[in-house]
């Protein structure tokens, strides 16, 4: 076989089915040994963006990794915001990078840079492959290091002549480092100071949004008087009827520093310590309050479930936690506004449904009413790159075939990955979007007055603004070949939302409504 | 005023009097200084591809550089690509990449990232601006460091404190370094030998693509019997009726090496020694013929219209260059093809347009159909990333209001930056769009089988195929706030061309035609 078909052929080996790509010439090898391994799915985006995003959403659902198929320098840059996104939801992606023959770099032909400088940039696992025989081995080497507690972006850099040239050994699946569990003395102290004081938030993180994380945090709530919190942006948090439900850190500095402002501890359990998402002029950026003490009691990538439903066999040994009962927000009636389109979400989101999140300003509603919505996850912009939304949409769809996913996307953002969609079409896969069409930067309006900017007016606000011309997405979605339809009220949006889940396939729909500022 | 009044103040001091945009909450200060400096005009994109390919294209037709405004680490990685096409095209561009508050690092804030790395991919010239004081300083030597010969991407990191402090201080332009002349020596030993070889070729590259240096390079040729050619993607090609034609090199290997193979001598004149754009196995990856000897007359970036006339005087002094009588071809009836779409444009072009080309494959009998066409200059893809033609053609239309600018635009490459036709419409760009819709990545189903690449079946063909759907671009453009059409026969494209080129504003036409394989 060749040093491609290896490469593919271990992928499959390590359990890594789906390959995303973008190829272009130096890929061709790869792209034909596609059809020597069929367990290997290719699935084509028109723009490394969708590709990325969508290896994202597919890891984030399957619990394993596609791959990523990228053209050299450019196709990887291309792809890297929505990588920039995954690294921060520890998402494992093994990156396939096909890049000019060894002997071709130093003729300097137009596509060739850095890419290993691109690579390094994700911070992530990478190494470039040097010849054929060990292709296979390094193809082993990368799943291991993306699976490997937390999960991150493995890049594997592959010259053409190593695809091409024959010789190539498919490898086994390499060993994996045990994921680190938190030692008993942390659990035991960390049980104590939660009985012994009072006033504790818990923040939960990574895994730790996940049904058992959640409800052992819900026991030591339950037992102890402490607060539970989300973290901002979880990669997948899981929601709904039956399930304990806590609230999200805010945004916005002040709304978290209020959040956190009562306690006297902060256990951090699989979450960073809270820092603001931006520098605001006379404003502090670590938003934990003067005074609070913060413990940790398993970073990402320990065994943040493990330790606590330790610490809660501890403090409630045997307690069934506190869950959200079935509750969804009555059918709203009259134009779309900013928050009467998330009760139609809720009242009529479908059971078992993922939900990939990029509403940003619009969704300021959407948490109170899904809290009692049949059980869904949620999956959440991670790194502040926009542009996620339909991609990890896509994805995702791929990893849960059987599974109603749901696109919460806004505006500005989907014009930087609309593309997905076609990938949608041509995958037939049921993602319904509903694209919240406010005609503007809208977060940005409102940050151009947080951070105290003087002086800005027609300009400066002319360049948030998305209405001249109007973006018709119905259109756009239309000729990306994906049904759509437009929603001015809450009762078009109900209709369309339900004829949309009820059909196999994807479709749109756009709700138009007034911006909030 | 504060630093980012500082910066922009100092652009405009500098010539720079247009900003691409993109920003985010960390540039709301920059955006807020737009109207205080009311001499910027800031242009916003969807999409940061869209941003510095705009960029670009404003450029070549400028002559100096525009701005971009992007938002950390991955809005720049979202540019990246069409920045690397501007650092193969020589292309001036300032990047004003706007990064978290200077203390806001240690953090590491979601959207935290290296953005000195990715500045650093260009290989241009970047600096970390570091205080409000010296804010204006960095962005007047980062106006001459795009500016020296041959120009190149010059990007300043400006964290968020240091826009929005106070005691900024607007700087004067910096000096530049001179543009290096060719000794006299090295123009009269090449005049000597090209007049002492008749089997001499030169190739053009770089400046020595405009009207100076074609006439003296056909002086050149006529007095000697030199062959000329243009390197294969010039940055900016001046082509038409009235001034000297040259064929390009050749795209593909086998055609470069035909061309080169009767030469015993190459001269380079602003280009670099032909090579190939990928390598294929078996195949040499330098294109210069054995036994060929190659001289370089001028570096690209030394002054090579000024070498090339100094050797058309010494070989023929006072001589006026042969030069294409007007001709344009007959207006072709029936079903679109291939070839004769081409000729549609070569018949109707109008006076003094701007051709923004990524036809790529679609593109093959552009050059015959536009050789005695009315005078024009051709932008074309240089570094090989795709999705430069759009936002090229959006930032020469900002450049030359008052000329034609038409974008001659393949479909898979169009959909990497489609949202660049919005700043079009929001602008009222006079652009232009044919895009060429043939359903495919018609390049990789011909490099599929020219690398040689066995046992491709389905899979591998699916992964080049853009038919499943179908794309409508009509759709996608109204959607865009572009007037669009579609056409099938050549009468059509006639018309629906001539009309658009009549009334003001962006149009496409979506141009249908079969693929070539």
């Amino acid at each position: 076989m060749n040093g491609a078909q290896s490469v593919i052929r271990t992928l499959v080996d390590s359990g890594v089915e789906v390959c995303f790509g973008n190829p272009g010439t130096s890929e061709m090898h790869f792209v034909a040994a596609l059809d020597s391994v069929p367990a290997m799915r290719g699935i084509l985006g028109l723009f490394e963006g969708a590709v990325t995003g969508a290896a994202d959403g597919y890891a984030r659902i399957a619990g394993k990794p596609a791959a990523t198929l990228l053209h050299l320098g450019p196709g990887m840059a291309n792809g890297l915001a929505n990588l920039h996104n995954a690294r921060r939801a520890h998402t494992p992606i093994v990156n396939v990078v096909g890049d000019h023959a060894t002997y071709h770099h130093r003729l300097d032909a137009p596509l060739e840079s850095d890419i290993d400088a691109l690579a390094g940039w994700l911070e992530g696992w990478s190494r470039r492959a040097v010849d054929t025989e060990s292709a296979g081995k390094d193809a082993a080497d990368a799943v291991a290091a993306a699976m490997d507690s937390p999960g991150r972006c493995a890049t594997l850099i592959l010259p053409a002549d190593v695809s091409w040239g024959e010789g190539g050994v498919s490898s086994p699946p390499a060993a994996r480092s045990a994921r680190p569990s938190v030692a008993s003395g942390t659990v035991r102290a960390v049980a104590a100071d939660v009985v012994a004081d009072g006033r504790t938030t818990i923040l939960l993180g990574g895994e730790a949004c996940r049904e058992r994380g959640l409800r052992a945090a819900a026991r030591i709530a339950d037992a102890t008087g402490a607060e539970v919190l989300v973290e901002t942006f979880p990669a997948r948090l899981e929601r709904g009827a039956g399930l304990p439900a806590f609230d999200r850190l805010g945004y916005l500095a002040e709304q978290a520093t209020r959040q956190l402002q009562s306690a006297a501890r902060l256990i951090l359990a699989g979450a960073v310590s809270p820092v603001s998402f931006f520098a605001y002029p006379g404003r502090p950026g670590d938003l934990v309050p003067a005074g609070v003490t913060v413990t940790t009691l398993a970073e990402v990538g320990d065994d943040v479930t493990g330790a606590l439903e330790a610490v809660a066999d501890a403090v409630a040994p045997g307690a069934e936690p506190t869950v959200r009962a079935p509750l969804r927000p009555p059918l709203p009636s009259g134009p779309l506004n900013v928050r009467n389109w998330a009760d139609v979400i809720g009242a009529l989101l479908p059971d078992n449904a993922i939900i990939s999140d990029e509403s940003n300003t619009s969704g300021g509603g959407l948490a109170a009413a899904l809290s009692g919505a049949p059980r869904h996850d949620v999956l959440m912009l991670t790194g502040g790159a926009i542009g996620q939304g339909i991609p990890v949409a896509t994805g995702a769809a791929v990893a849960a075939p059987h599974r109603p996913v749901v696109n919460l996307q806004a505006d500005g953002s989907a014009m930087y990955t609309i593309s997905a969609l076609w990938t949608q079409a041509r995958e037939q896969l049921d993602v319904t979007t509903v694209l919240l069409n406010n005609r503007a930067y809208a977060i940005l309006r409102m940050e151009l007055q947080r951070v105290g900017a003087e002086g800005a007016g027609a300009a400066a606000n002319s360049m948030l603004d998305l209405s001249a011309p109007n973006m018709d997405y119905v259109k756009i979605a239309e000729g990306l070949g994906v049904p759509a339809s437009r929603a001015t009220t809450a009762e078009e949006l109900a209709e369309q939302f339900s004829a949309a889940l009820a059909e196999p396939g994807p479709h749109l729909i756009e709700a138009v409504i007034p911006p909030l500022l």
